[in-house]
């Protein structure tokens, strides 16, 4: 049934491809939930059954959790709907809420899957400093009142280049996947506004792995941590060894790469 | 009556200044409105009681319109509670909501007023390019969808260096106050995130009168105005003359000066 169904949605004349900003903080995540919770999925697919005049089910390249927020998500849908690719824009951004925005649209191959196609995707998590927190900030970074020494955790940071079992850095209880990935960048600079910003590279994020390594480079960064204990937490694949997740006011899912 | 009450709170035997940083989305402006409308003097009056075990009533420095964030707003009041002023600002923040955060707190002369004893002020206002919205800057900034001639804003900003009338951009049906006023400076740059950042330093500003500068220096940034349109309708002092008001969210409180 559930194949029939794919092969149906493929049967459309269409593979839409858009990438999409929001602002995570009203919504229980990405993928889509059982009404009333509201999660991005929903909204999305509500409204684009209006722009296509079709009931609409998209893949995401990345699902990201509640309070997450995304610059550049990208996702895909098979549509037999007419509207030419480059009104698509500016018709969905006329009925979207404002804290979800369209930024661009294309049309794929039939091939394409925002999901499976991805070869790496870029998460950026912000840390805010200072004597007191920034009310500008709360929904879009993680206030830490004690002053971070980053050339310290960006040692540690290095270490998580190249391929590694990410295990230590996985929820605990997640999804049985194979846990090696491999790491392209991993560095955090100072940006305006007393805050810091992490941009971690990498061809894929187990759940949770991002907000895991930065609740650990934070201690890192507060001292209670050695370039040494990092190495160890990664080497040991345990979970309970690493520190507590990042909230997810920090993290934006910055691009997908195909 | 009233100046008996006054004189009874001057009795109190300090005078406490903040500098306090709100968000000011969720309030309806600045001054002490009738619950259940909720304004920021009401959230701050209310936990200054709780932190010096006082009735408070405070003066401010700008009373910002609702959804006008401030990042440097000045406030004072006399009380009799003995909290020391190196405890104030974590005390205050342990109980405020995240969106209203003390920065500073110290004590000042008995004749101190954070409202009357400003001598200049500055304003920022902030305003959102690009092809589309950014659902980030959404509470901070005005999107405006049509690229920008910032040189264009700067000439035309510039005319209103010096004292002038301001009237062409008070509120109409202002309160009878006298229209002259000194700006000290005013210009617009770019930022990161396609978005221009407009300062405004001035001995004081007429009710709506940075955001009507505002809408109409967009105007000429549209190419709908020129700088002599511009000049014309500051000589003019007519209200009707100059653009509508822009919107609240992109104006900020930067901070005082005494």
């Amino acid at each position: 049934m559930k194949r029939e169904h794919k092969e149906r949605m493929k049967a459309r004349a269409r593979n839409v491809c858009l990438t999409v900003a929001y602002d995570g903080t009203a919504y229980h995540g990405f993928q889509r939930q059982s009404p009333p919770i509201r999660a991005v999925q929903n909204v999305l697919e509500e409204k684009l059954a209006l722009v296509f005049g079709d009931a609409i089910e998209l893949a995401a390249a990345g699902r990201t959790d509640a309070g997450v927020h995304a610059m550049g998500q990208v996702v895909n849908f098979f549509t037999d709907g007419r509207i030419p690719t480059e009104r698509i824009v500016r018709a969905m951004n006329s009925v979207l809420p404002p804290d979800i925005v369209v930024k661009a649209a294309r049309e794929e191959g039939r091939d394409f899957s925002a999901r499976h196609s991805a070869k790496s995707k870029s998460y950026i998590y912000r840390i805010q400093e200072g004597d007191t927190p920034n009310p500008f900030s709360e929904r879009y970074a993680w206030y830490v009142g004690t002053p971070l020494d980053l050339a310290a955790m960006n040692e540690a940071a290095a270490l998580l280049l190249g391929t590694h079992d990410f295990s230590a850095f996985r929820a605990a209880g997640g999804a049985p996947m194979l846990p090696v990935r491999t790491m392209y960048s991993a560095e955090g600079r100072r940006i305006e506004g007393e805050r810091i910003e992490f941009r971690f590279h990498a061809n894929g994020f187990l759940y949770h792995m991002a907000r895991n390594i930065v609740g650990t480079l934070v201690d890192v960064g507060k001292g209670r941590r050695t370039r040494a204990d990092f190495a160890a937490i990664l080497a040991s694949r345990e979970r309970k060894r690493a520190s507590a997740t990042a909230p997810a006011c920090g993290l934006f899912l910055e691009s997908v790469e195909y």
